[in-house]
């Protein structure tokens, strides 16, 4: 069997009112699955990898609609450490429109994955089968515990001779920017691929710049071990239309791709799936593959309601040659 | 203006699967609002009593949106403790049907309520312009701040010679019989009115009886406090169809009334409705008219979606005068 | 082309909330269209036989929405008087369950046939192709120019020698027992056939009787031009389950036909139904045909959501032959 | 307590088909509460002032749906008539897509509020504890005798020395251009707010003028007891997309605001929520504060669904500060 | 009775995924009625035509499920030929946004219409009553003998001295563009009326040319038969925006209309409305007329949910005279 | 890694109209998954064992669709066979209420699964890891190469010496009792287990009884490879609520278990619930507890919507131990 890619992060059920309903009108919820980690790995194994996701979820009903989803879309729970203790995580996701932006609330706290502690997890053996590892940084902001568990984690993957990929994905709600350095600033150093923001590149890392190309050039140079460096970026005209592409730094050259005008059903997941397509690519030593298959998947992932990047390698394939807005019989 | 009832207790938002589909299945849930002291006082101001919830609740858009609910019903938010800190609890509700009964999963923990504490509520401005007190046993149960809070609030209702009504509503998934015990038993000794079922007789306050008539005697033996015991009584032959009826002991003597045929649709609230009919009728002194009401209210309540008792004191008064299975047009 | 059945009344939209919840906790309206009349001409066509709905209707999105629905059923809207005054007539629906009835609130007031009057309507056009004519006591009891409007119609139905069927169909909230007495005293003077349960007979024709079979006996002797007189019959034991059949008596015989026993989703339109089927076996000189027919399909009926029969021919023929409560597959 | 803001005008039930279809294909639809006064109160207690709505309403459940949604709103109910007479008006709303415009079919005859006379209410005792009186051109235009009531309502504020706003809201559906010159001409004359577009300020007071801060200046010379005159200014390249500002007149001075360019989820009640910002700002004697709040409650009211501006005020100050298009979390 | 419209072709069940969700991730389906003559059957029946749809059709619950859709919108469902073989074909729809067009998935093969053969249609009755005969190259793609019946269906039109107006419609995955060509070069030499877009004309008909004037020239000295040619024109900025317009060749000249900028909620059918409003004006002998009304109802089609174009008279009238997006109240 | 259970057949894609609401009147469909031998390897997945679902499926979105359901559930995807051809089939339900039963429409010719061949399938391989093989009448009914193909998989599945179960299942609309003879008789000599009805095993292996004891004796002379017969009894006093039991024959002895009175959400997939608790029991070599458990978890599916049986291990280990209808919190 083929080696998998393994992600490492917390999913939460997404809990959202129809139709731009506001929460407070909210009398029903739509119930989707999402969390950063695990959107890389769905998007991954759409686009024909098998991947796992390594995470703790609480054994009572909830968590078992989590896993439903997760084997849904394809993903490996194998891996997913059952408890009885503790609780599932929500979001709650408001879709806006111009001049209100949509926003999230999460509900997350006293999670099954903020519990998780450095030797509950079988890295060894996980990574044994292991072509590829992500994680982003939102897995070690969820508790101290959870930040050396993350430790252990890309430990023992580097141990292993996995490479490792790392989403800077900075959230403000649960660690200030002081603690994520602390933590990010370490782990980044044993990345080979770093993926980020501008704006993250700057909060969590300390890196200045005034143009992407800039800024992705000084990330590459203060983590020499770093070999790919992209940075997503994002026009906002409005809520519901944006502009969408990335960069990607390595070897001391700028790549780029096309940039996508999208109409946004939902971008939740966007920068994930871009991650996903990103890997993709790197899996194939292709640099620019992985750029342009990051941006299309993700441009694609703004039209389709849930976290999850139900698209097919086929059609990736499709908007990168001959991109076509007729409806398609 | 009349005075008002007091209640005092936690609500959560309530989310259930539509259709009978369990948690593990949903896509979507169904929003509702509830909490046995909160069902309690919107089933009085539907009667045309004047009621308020007394609670703490986070200020976000989940605590706004049960706020809403609050509001919608008629029960005054005046006073609502509004913090920032904490979470609001959510509980799951899944509708079952024969052998499958219903169920509920509770994720509460870490709610605002269950960080109240002595000294928060200005209970004896409250108690200034009220006419009963309500509570039930889920309140102290949350905490050990939120037991002393409520023996705080007991004590001010006592102080200001406002009636008190205690339902026990033991709940095994927030504390042991031994916990219940302890504040339970103190608790009902303040009380003039004590609503139960035989089961949770037994488990709380550890009086045995073969039947209800000896149980609800022995209560009023043990708790001389007590001017009005009242038994809820259900038979199950199945999921969607229960007999329910009620009695109570006053006075030495034991009221009675009908039982109903109830089609079920939503039994959560009943009890909590029933409470809201007995103390209609306390309020005029009259025994039986509680008793009928409490009875009649909480049948109607079985075939009404959510917890929320949404009848009119005139129906309640046409199912006791002159039952009527028949279309009404 | 076979000669049609005419049927003369009013329809309305009906909206009604999902899932039992009451009126007032509405958030959605379900829409159907419903009308006693109109159901009846559904439930022949459905039959098989040519039915049209002659009626007065506002020519604005409403309107349309409701001759939709008529044309979807099959029913012949070429006799519909439009215009642009007046409006369309709404009823609402509340599912109920024991010990709550389902409950219907009218809001017909100022309705397009309401305000219907004599010499609008080319009777004599329309019963020259007609076969048969039905009509119920609702319509004459909408205002006094619909009663006028409907004795224009039976007479005209008369002199065109078209057989009459009548549904006493008493509406306490549109009219007083003496007023309809006074209207249908006469109208049924002029009618071959007479549908009525017990109750109306007695309300609206002042017949009183002991047993069914003597209250036709007696319908059929103080208007003796009756050929068939039909009552139906329901017992409510809850509001989940009915049993449900009818009597006639023609040619001085009491017939009777198999009772169901119903499980109800909407029993709105089960004796509009019943109508229709006794209609179609009268249409085949069959007494007991449409007995048989006209119970079997109005049991059905309670089934399916809605006003309308949504039966067909050889389900109401199964249903007589050989029932069967297994799935069908 | 702090005085309250007084309304007084007609809701109506809101009937709409889900997403975007015709009323004719309508087989659902989804309820909200809407009415010009109405609204204007929901979006002054969002940003945190107290408000009344005066209104008649028939005690049905329709009408207990309807106060169901005034109370969720937060908005003070204590001061409706209920009455067994007359209906709750309707209004069916189709969302539309260009060059579809999305439209509005009234159903409002016969309603409670158009059968008020002056005399029932009890304006003496309201405005004793008002800080404002807010009505808008619909209210008189709904019949004489609502048109007598409106006027005594005026004559009764100014009695009470309580400032006044009129939002001039031509209906034409209602009463001519002639009717309403002869009532709202009189009306402006006791008013010291008035709020209205180009278009009615020259259907209904025949103010003419080639731009926006002429026919303001030209109002305020004509009504001199007016203090604030604002124009709301929309324009409509697309359905989804309009852009939105305001202008104000004050003390000889034209005062402006930001213009919004919002994506259009519900634009019913956005002119409302408008007055209820302007009304904010004037309470604190602050003529650009009214202006920019009520331009900005206004622009987010355009994103969300019903015609309720489920806004807080923290957002307002937000969009103010820091308009922000990505999403929040 | 005027003289109707006979269509010929095939109608399916349409199923799509609510709000944008991909056929994978759907729990459930809206269910529509497509089918390109129908459809344009349904727009004539709106525009006040009398139309026929002429197909086979399965005589169970779904074929009679799409039997109510056709009546429901008008159209006369007499001259269905039902079946007790084969099956009603489903085509499955998935709503996109940039850059993921919307896209359809047939499910039509052995649907009833494709088994259908020369002779078993009444085409010399049918056509005696007939105004004008419509098809598309749908109808001759879905078999060989379906092709063969739409030979034998132009013939008899011929025959009748019924104009007959085709639109080109080439589906790749129904055929190939040789057998394509085969049967439409032939079939197009019968029409007096030919619409196609650009692509097609080239596709089928093997006409090329650099812009759109030139390829109706060359089209109509191909087929010197055709009085008119009408090209369809849509530019795809977004999946959410198009641009939409036509032109039409006769008699030697171009005609052309206005260009509408369309918010897209459904463009399935806009093609299809595009050939009713065609044929509306080439009943009244009005090309000009023609082209207006079709490419304004058609423009308005994107606006409404299904294929069916629920749209009046009044309202192309409207959007012809004074185009509007104000909310219309 | 524990070994598997295998079964293999077809499942479909299941459309229902919710709420009760005929086909005729579908607006909507409720999307599930079913198929007998699918639905077995869910329940049995859900008891805790592993299983895989052999199949061959059409690979485009519906058949995507189709095997997200069935990894959901945990079921073992990697033995379908993917294929570009043919199409999945369908099937539309309709939920039935007294007098009408519940009713199935299949839409399933030309599936992937009929066109299936021997050779298609690695048995050998498959057979390899099983500890079970389980198959229905329905899977050589589809076709006579599906016929072959079963006999195929049961030969290989007896040389590897992995225990096989059938279940009957007969369907009277894909083949005739004498075609089902020529088979089954066939296969039924090749198991150890075999699961039927009485009527079943009259219709289609000829073994007629008076008593359920009888028929399974007689069934097990006739077969005297099975080791194990089971005949599952329902009893149908309407169509919301049926008695529900089973009994077996093995080793010369007769085993009963407990009846359940079921209340009726869907019954779909109850039988191949039944089948999945006695293979969980017959794996573990007691038959009792085979019974026990299949009835028990047979039951618990009726209360559940779909096909799949969302059943834990420990909630039959409830039912089985504390029958409760009071509900759990």
């Amino acid at each position: 069997m083929t080696k998998a890619v393994i992600t490492f992060g917390e999913a939460m059920l997404r809990l959202s009112p129809p139709a731009f309903h506001r929460l407070e009108q909210a009398r029903s919820f739509e119930v989707k699955v999402g969390g950063a980690e695990l959107n890389t790995a769905v998007a991954l194994v759409r686009l024909g990898r098998r991947a796992y996701w390594v995470s703790r979820v609480t054994d009572n009903p909830l968590g078992r609609l989590l896993a439903c989803h997760v084997r849904e879309a394809g993903v490996g729970t194998d891996y997913i450490l059952w408890t009885n203790e503790d609780r599932i995580g929500l979001y709650f996701l408001e879709f806006g429109a111009a001049p209100r932006a949509s926003s999230v609330l999460y509900d997350r706290k006293g999670s099954a994955l903020a519990a998780i502690r450095p030797g509950m997890v079988p890295w060894k053996a996980i990574f044994a089968e292991a072509c590829w590892f992500h994680v982003t940084g939102i897995t070690p902001a969820l508790s101290l515990s959870a930040a050396e568990a993350t430790e252990e984690a890309l430990a023992a993957a580097a141990a292993a001779g996995v490479p490792i990929s790392i989403d800077l994905n900075y959230r403000a709600k649960l660690w200030s920017t002081e603690e994520a350095y602390r933590w990010m600033h370490k782990f980044v150093q044993q990345a080979q691929v770093l993926i980020t923001t501008e704006e993250d590149a700057n909060k969590v890392l300390r890196i200045e710049g005034t143009d992407y190309a800039a800024v992705a050039r000084r990330l590459a140079e203060t983590y020499p071990n770093l070999q790919v460096v992209a940075i997503t970026l994002r026009e906002n005209p409005s809520v519901w239309r944006n502009s969408w592409t990335a960069i990607a730094y390595a070897g001391g050259k700028i790549y780029q791709t096309r940039t996508y005008e999208v109409e946004i059903v939902d971008r939740l997941g966007a920068g994930d799936a871009f991650a996903a397509g990103l890997i993709h690519g790197l899996l194939d030593q292709d640099v620019q593959k992985g750029l342009d298959w990051g941006v299309a998947i993700s441009a694609i992932k703004h039209s389709i309601p849930g976290d999850f990047a139900w698209v097919t390698a086929s059609e990736v394939e499709s908007l990168l040659c001959s991109p076509q807005l007729r409806i398609s019989r």
